[in-house]
């Protein structure tokens, strides 16, 4: 018997909601309060009570809420075996958010609240793991990433596709797969694990609702994938070159939306959408940021909004692909006024947009400066790595 | 030598624009004139020059736009394979448009001209192909599909990511496969045709910006994939029961718009995109069609909306998905007035609003109604084939 | 509670050994006998010991080994979901094999272990799960679908990458989906069950030592996909057109072998090879079945081992294809008297030559007949199906 | 009007035979001499007639099989697009074997001769094409990668699924890929084009025979992409540190083979295989280097072998996967004397045996060394490379 805390690594995990903890309620899913913990205590892959006993640790973490992972199979052999590398214990601590969130009713003041709980615990825990719907769980990814200024410690965001207390269902191992990531790790980035993959946080977008495999980052290979054993591609993980004080800025800006460009969009409805107090805008553009230059009117509706200090991101509603402020046939948007996007999905961008616009000491231009920036790895501005291509319909 | 028209299989190209023809001019690529006739002339892979001069082709057919594909290779140990099936010349005669357009520029006024150019020969082919930019290639494939009423010819839209005139390029492929398809095959569906798959026409969705596997047809698998022989799946194949006479129906209402849900979106920014003259709506939910049921500001701008007659129709942001009406979870939206859009893409279930609320002779009950049902093959709504599941965050 | 017996489904588990049961001694991963019901006794998501105790399972179905799967929750909106569909129990009973088998070392005497096994407790239970090492899986599987003679009910093969007590492990959600399989449907063929797909045993390949996805099944699509929902491919699942008594036929020839063909391959080794005892040989060829037709001493070895009462079968080395009959290319083997396997594995056409050299009440001609037909779907023959092309070399 | 030869690279490409150049006779595709070049003349996308009339291509290149490839468009803006960096025209001269080589009939003495002319023509040219028929391309590819010492320019192999001369067809694309690769990036590697995808030569294996997806390389990603543009992956090319001078050694030991186990091999059969006057074999083990450790008549077949001299390298029989010598489970082939292949091919592995045990120079020691180590990029002996696994069935 060791003495707790000697070994251990600490995991905080915060459960917002989502399908991972629901339960049947008069035949309709819904988030239980209280249930996840003890069911968790339940599963000997999740949790080794003799472990927790021994250690007292209940006590010693002063909490009911502590959990312990298993410990993993030793194995001289496996000594440059990833899993093996760090023989510590991963204790994690749940701290369930009440009520309980269907990611869908997830809005930036939620975004703010789970920063702010973070930023409190900050210093207590090797790692952080977030349990979120899928629905919305790449917005939030992507907020946190920029909220999140200084980070050094790994923040895994997962879920499910089905509830935890289904007989079949990816909650247990998208579960245990973040805590490995967060407990074991240095990868200090916004992640979202699931399915046996880690992503970078702003990277991601759910391209499947019926599948356990939801989840997709088009522009940039995973961070890690976990079978077999655990292979990080460090060359990926983002590194910020800072040893300033970690902190999140919960200060975001909801006056900001997502337009997407089709064959017929009246100009009419472009001026709707852009009037105030709308300030930053996603336009989600054809192919490599592509727009009519024949329809005057809806450029004159875009120029007329930048003018007037909305600030306009250009992005393109493919799901892989890049737009790039050199490319001639964008040309008429950046003369509206527009930012290149680059590869950013519409969920990095967006939050982004409500990221920058709240930072009061900065003036406008500023503000569109750091939009066309790389801020934390979510979009490649290279100019080796961004492909150009003849294609120009 | 043969009599011209015997053993001949007769195809409309009707060339709209796109990179497939476009050369540069002041280092920007642009489309140009009356080039790509010419181009195609002298490349053997998709003219055969003896054969037209030994038939009279251009006296026979009356135009200098008419081409040959060369003959493919008689094979008596092929009887069976695909390709020799038909031993037909594959005559297609090009109808350039003037000016020729970037697909960017493309409205709904070019879609009815396409669709009334399909009528006015549609006797007199045998199968037509439309080349056409790559950007809005989705969009017009799945407006022409519903415009297209009782068709019993295939229609193939093609282009590519690179022009023809270019050294490695997918046009050449790209084109020579749509014509080989609409030459060959009674494949009575509007169809898009790209590297070597053959895609219903409103199943495609443009995936990628800078690849030449550039769309993707996520909820459905492809009609055909052609390459080392074609191989058509004809189960998948649409047909409808019908001998009515073929159609088109030009009339589109273009009051329609897509709206993306993102956390923390205004309602009034809702508000603003649903004022009139807004007729109808595709929102992009979350998920299985999930909408967050504790913003009460959000559903009362949708009720207000669908009470005023604004069709809604609910289609996931997903790549892959369904949005069914039976679903719990997306049960505030079925009250606040909205259709199920099932797995309908966000072009397809767009395009169907302007086909059906064009149409006057309907009410609006008549128009939810047909928004709801499988008219071309757009959407799944086989109860057997909807994939139901357990996700509800 | 209910009596035991009644809305229940059974389920025969052989547990064979194989890394899902592993667990380390002396730092070598070993099987260790009458550790795996134990183990899964205590882990909730395979067993409810409290259904259990209620209906006095273990006295009912008198032994220890008797496990039962937890409820699935019944939901009302999901009356057509697949999982729903049996509301029954399922009830598993595992029978351990001593000593427990590294999957490497199975022989042909351990397959006809497994058949009589099953042949004995047919009547008994509803399905049969094979818990097997990953390493000769495919083999097993093969062998077992031919020697099940008009088989009723599911065989399904599984195991797992990393044992069932590792912290991080695909063995519990392989059981699990087993299980469910085996239990819930009548699908009356040997599978494979491998991350969250079935696949026909004798259509399957191990493709990948170390990721979870370790199994493809190159020319046939998954019999079923069970990820949020189980969702079979009814028009897949073969069946035998036949109400005759299932039986095992344990008969198997060992005299078989593999022989790859390679450039520059020795008429030397190709004769040793081929020299008695050997009866039956899988030759791989290149491409569609193809082989040196300048190389009279390395023909001349295989038409005297033809001659000689060998059974030579034309397979293709590549992961994907078909080996046809009528494709001249591969004429030169036909004529040194070789069978077309068609698109049959390696793994298949081998176990088949194993079963078919056994019947001894057949000639040789009566055998060489059974190889080039579809005994069980391993290969697809029908004329249709079959991809002729154009690629020679 | 530019006098030859400045601002022109060159390459020479060996045409082989194989199916791209096949033509029909008596109903049978077999290739057909003084052809290719013939029909590429008239193709304007892989020559351009007025340029080589212009430059007197054909007097001072001194021979009619000179061609000449169009130029590309130039485009200020793409001044960082990869086809731009270089300028240079491609010019190409076709050196034609006679008779041209079914790839089924190609064999090492075919190697050599390859080799050979590579060598001669070594400092005339800028880059090398090698036209080859699919089904034994990825060997000859592996044992030119072995054969080809100090290496310092580009040679690719390529070829087609179908004829060139056919309507639709691969062969253009393929044969157009590979002039641009060899003739404007300094790849110092044997490469394999195929499909708008480049390779490293003793990296593929033919996976499909009838797709035009035809080659994968299971263990290594491509080295470059070709579609809208050239991508190279610089970080994977392969670069000796060298400044030796290249040459050929097409010596080359042909008393080699490829055995497979399977279960229920016997050891007669393997002691068949084994005799003199074989002297290396490629095992291809289950999983990860796996064999029956219960099976001691064979691996006392084995040892005898090894210990006689053979050299047995213990490779997977998986398309994907690594054999380790640190790893425990495959430990009973270690001592029977085996060596470790990694992640090798069964092509790699066998053609490398063929090539080491040429070198009359070296011992037996110095030889097995070779075998175990990385000369060419064809395995991963990168510790931290190595992927580890739990795995052991």
């Amino acid at each position: 018997v060791t003495s707790p805390g000697a070994g251990e690594s600490r995991v905080l995990v915060l459960n917002t909601g989502g399908t991972i903890g629901m339960t049947l309620h008069d035949n309709v899913l819904a988030p239980k309060a209280n249930a996840l913990v003890q069911s968790l205590r339940k599963l000997p892959i999740l949790h080794d009570e003799l472990y927790a006993q021994q250690t007292c640790l209940y006590e010693y973490y002063g909490s009911e809420n502590s959990l312990v992972l298993p410990k993993s199979l030793p194995h001289p052999d496996l000594l440059h075996h990833s899993l093996s590398k760090s023989n510590k214990r991963i204790i994690y601590t749940i701290m369930e958010y009440s009520p309980l969130l269907d990611s869908s009713n997830m809005t930036t003041d939620d975004w703010g609240r789970i920063g702010k709980d973070i930023e409190k615990n900050y210093q207590h825990y090797d790692g952080f793991v977030i349990l979120h719907g899928t629905d919305t769980m790449a917005y939030t990814a992507s907020a946190l990433s920029f909220m999140c200024e200084h980070l050094g410690k790994p923040i895994v965001l997962t879920g499910s596709q089905v509830p935890i207390y289904e007989l079949k269902n990816d909650g247990r191992d998208n579960l245990l797969g973040a805590l490995l990531v967060a407990g074991q790790f240095v990868i200090p980035e916004v992640c979202l694990y699931f399915y046996n993959k880690l992503y970078r946080g702003n990277r991601v977008t759910k391209v499947d609702a019926g599948s356990f495999n939801a989840f997709s980052s088009p522009n940039l290979a995973p961070l890690a994938t976990a079978e077999v054993d655990i292979s990080i591609n460090w060359d990926t993980v983002w590194r910020a070159n800072t040893t300033a004080k970690f902190q999140v800025s919960t200060e975001l800006n909801r006056n900001v939306g997502l337009l997407r460009l089709f064959p017929g969009i009246t100009a009419l409805s472009v001026r709707a959408f852009l009037q105030p107090p709308m300030q930053g805008v996603v336009l989600e553009t054809y192919g490599s940021g592509n727009a009519p230059d024949n329809r005057p009117d809806l450029l004159a509706e875009l120029k007329a909004a930048t003018d007037s200090g909305v600030i306009i991101v250009n992005c393109t509603q493919c799901l892989r692909g890049t737009v790039s402020a050199s490319y001639a046939t964008g040309k008429v948007l950046m003369d509206a006024g527009l930012i290149a996007g680059g590869d950013m999905t519409p969920e990095a961008a967006l939050s982004k947009l409500s990221y920058v616009l709240a930072k009061k000491k900065l003036d406008l231009d500023a503000k569109k400066k750091l939009m066309a920036q790389n801020l934390r790895g979510e979009m490649n501005i290279d100019l080796e790595g961004a492909k150009l291509c003849l294609s120009n319909s």
